[in-house]
């Protein structure tokens, strides 16, 4: 991340200014190293209060802190807040700290009455709104991306494998069969009838049948989770999550005022035993579980694991919400039934799936199967939020279903997606041998490894990023940000020759932050072999 | 609204089981008077019961309480109860009442097991959705319509108008351009860009500059409401709303637990005198306001009023949400600025916009405008919620907009918008004459009319389904639906010969309706001229 970059990333907010580690930890990252590091503390409190993200009276941390945290000598900061408040952007106060001063911001001055802004916005945010700003300060990954990375870092398709051709024609078919008033039409909130049949087929095809009163398309996955969470969770509510789990569902839940309750994930998925003990002690009101390469571990729940949990949800009547973001995607062994499939009476489970993983994510289309009378309520508040998904998509996506394209697409991306696993697999064996260890997922995007103990993937990055590959670091994954070692890594945005270069350049970058290590006299903790729990 | 559409409405959820008036007053609306009441009030029942919106243990009205809700007699009732009873649905209790029997439901005991559904949904819901749910019992429009039928209910334009053609030559050209990939990527949060730098041009030609930084691109009016709620309100937040007001913006901040306090329309737009006294009185966090051609009212806030508001929201830093739904849908007069272009220094107004009413809804498309530190925000409830907006439609609004097609097809529907209502205007003075109260409206959607004090717009609607015409009840757009005089009359969706057509055929339910209560001695209360205020 350049200057520019991290200052375009201030302005755009993500950070989170009560989280000094993390607002601080960047100028640490400013690739110019001529600047002195006083001139690039002032830079990043510049930037901040131009931004309005230091707004007037924010305290900012004391010497002490400042140099604790950033892992330099007071008289650095000093000499930062100093060279500040002779700029007239911030006050110190002996005894109470230094604070941004009223009207620092350039704009502030350019072009407000002297009464100041209409509006005190950082005064008026919600606690979603607030909650939300908090946890994505810990969510900072690749935004402008040099073309030379290499980046294992999210998990995008990407558009080499976009059916644009079968897209094209089906969008040229439609124009001449003169659909196109349903393709600009409001959709009834429930979703487009072309889309809902086609895709009630495929279900049904897929796992047991889907009544026309169970199904909602949605605008992609990341909306139905906002929609369960609107339908069931008030604040206070316990939502157990997986631990570690998918940040923005995470998000949301938190968002909503739940208290998300972390249960821990192994290589079988969920562990069920701790979520009786959880719930033997919470009254919970949702279980949001991907039960199938899960996001980040690729773990998928076994067979005995699922019956467990449908004897929990019955005998604790608890709602589960399963999120089989990319069950499609198994390159290896055979499909486990779903929870919903399990579930005898089809009334505990919510399940949810999209098309963006394994087709492509800008059509934004997903979709909920939930028992009738949530259902009812799922669809209120799908109404309630956007009306209805937008028909144009839906048109082209249930044509392409129709004509049986879809399914011919999983086997052209399961082919490919599977060299591509196998081929990080191999490059990790040979560039990271035994420095991490990691599981070899049956499907899906991602493979989860773990550093020795003691080791931090987020220090790993700024290896990383020297070398030119990037990753997702794990700690974001966790509830607390607290879990340092682990590193996901995406395998399918890359072609074979990528990945094992991208890897090899991986491996460098582990060489060079281990010798770093090594010269600081702080020793390479032993590796914990054979603890196949802890990894994921 | 047949039986089996009535019975399918019942399924669908939109109804609210607690207002048993709303549940059994459909029985008195099924039209086949062949079947005896005790009957339709068992089929009421069984239907409420089959599709799981009565569960168990629901306690049904009593029979003196049915009777009289119904105006029928009690023997009636206890006929109907009965025969529920020995069909093993309901249980009465001597002193206690009537309840919905424990595994009523057949699907219940076909499919449980015995310990009934894993999950009981209707203990478990939010209070987001109980608030929606609860408020959608009165918003029971139109939905199976026949196509003899004559709508001025909704306010959705009609196909006649949506630019097909443009379309498939833009959707070609994007194809032929090899710009695919652009179409089925994600988007950025923000927006596709494309269509960013093509709205910016479109508003800053319309209006104050917009900033890259001041946009969001979002799935739809509806959505920008929610999003800004979900930024802003907590539970027990103070929103003010026109009173009346569109209903889906008032379900929404409801739902977010806010304590809607309306503040009145006239026919200048929001009485910004109440507002002041209502400022002065509660800590507001927002007002939502439809400053041109106000919905339902159509009514426009004159610039005086637009002036005193912005006094108001410096003077009190209230935010304001403008939503601008219909501001290009102007037929007379000259266009007003608004009030985001009156906001000296930007920094009190969100500003929303949409393609859902000048060009076609299905696209979802609309935007939100807002100072930079709540737009930071914004985007990311956004991306919380749904990530991004569907490429594809982006892509092809871009494209719409940088031909310069978008201010043709304003001025087409334009001209023929105002002819529609015109033609309304008309056909009222010559069939409904001095019988109720309207006024002209300079542009948008809507007409406004007023039924002489005393009566009611829902028994006159029950009239005019019988001549085959429909508009939406005004009680609706009242927070509390205690106002029963308004009617709000579409006049964008049928040409001039039908909207004739159907004036006609209010103008005949109407006459019917007066008959029938000069005929029960109610008498006609006097006509409240000159009282232009209580119009709207």
């Amino acid at each position: 991340m350049g200057a520019a970059d991290w200052l375009d990333w201030l302005r755009r907010g993500e950070f989170h200014f009560m989280n000094w580690l993390d607002f601080f930890e960047r100028v640490d990252r400013l690739p110019s190293r001529a600047v002195p590091m006083y001139a690039r503390i002032c830079q990043a409190v510049r930037g901040g209060i131009e931004s309005g993200q230091l707004p007037a009276n924010t305290k900012l941390p004391t010497n002490r802190e400042l140099a604790a945290l950033l892992k330099i000598d007071r008289s650095t900061v000093s000499r930062a807040y100093l060279e500040l408040e002779k700029a007239g952007l911030v006050e110190s106060h002996v005894g109470r700290g230094t604070f941004v001063t009223q009207g620092a911001s350039g704009k502030e001055r350019a072009a407000s009455p002297p009464t100041g802004p209409a509006v005190p916005w950082n005064e008026v945010f919600s606690r979603f709104s607030q909650t939300a700003f908090a946890m994505l300060s810990r969510q900072w990954a690749a935004s402008a991306l040099d073309a030379e990375v290499i980046s294992f870092a999210g998990g995008i398709p990407t558009q080499e494998f976009f059916p644009e051709q079968e897209f094209r024609e089906i969008l040229s078919h439609l124009n001449r069969a003169g659909q196109s008033a349903d393709m600009f039409s409001y959709s009834p909130s429930e979703g487009h009838p072309a889309l809902r049949r086609q895709l009630r087929q495929y279900l049904s095809e897929e796992g047991p049948a889907v009544g026309d009163e169970e199904l909602l398309i949605v605008s992609g996955s990341q909306q139905g989770i906002d929609l369960v969470a609107k339908t069931l969770v008030d604040p206070g509510d316990v939502v157990l999550i997986e631990e570690p789990t998918y940040v923005w569902a995470n998000c949301i839940f938190s968002a909503a005022q739940a208290r998300c309750v972390p249960v821990p994930v192994d290589a079988q998925g969920l562990r069920v035993d701790v979520l009786e003990s959880v719930l033997s002690r919470h009254s919970a009101k949702l279980l949001y579980v991907m039960p199938t390469f899960q996001n980040p571990t690729g773990a998928t729940l076994s067979m005995e694991r699922r019956a467990q949990l449908l004897a929990l949800a019955r005998r604790y009547r608890l709602p589960i919400l399963e999120d089989n973001f990319v069950v499609d995607l198994r390159y290896d062994g055979m499909p486990l039934p779903s929870l919903r499939a399990l579930d005898a009476d089809r009334s505990a489970v919510i399940s949810q799936g999209t098309f963006s993983k394994a087709l492509c994510p800008g059509l934004r289309l997903g979709w909920l199967v939930a028992p009738e009378p949530v259902m009812v309520r799922l669809r209120l508040a799908k109404r309630a939020c956007d009306l209805s998904t937008n028909s144009l998509a839906q048109a082209v996506m249930a044509e392409y279903l129709r004509r049986g394209l879809y399914r011919r697409h999983l086997e052209l991306v399961r082919s490919a997606y599977r060299k591509r696993r196998d081929a990080m697999c191999n490059a990790i064996v040979r560039h990271l041998g035994s420095q991490v260890r990691w599981s070899k997922p049956d499907g899906g995007l991602f493979l989860w490894a773990a550093l020795p103990a003691g080791l931090s993937s987020r220090e790993l990055l700024s290896f990383a990023e020297r070398q030119g590959v990037i990753f997702s670091p794990g700690d974001a994954f966790f509830l607390n940000g607290d879990r340092q070692e682990h590193l996901r890594l995406s395998f399918i945005q890359h072609d074979e020759p990528a990945i094992e270069e991208g890897i090899a350049r991986l491996g460098r970058a582990l060489a060079a932050y281990l010798s770093t290590r090594t010269r600081a006299g702080r020793g390479l903790p032993a590796l914990e072999r054979g603890n196949e729990a802890a990894l994921i």
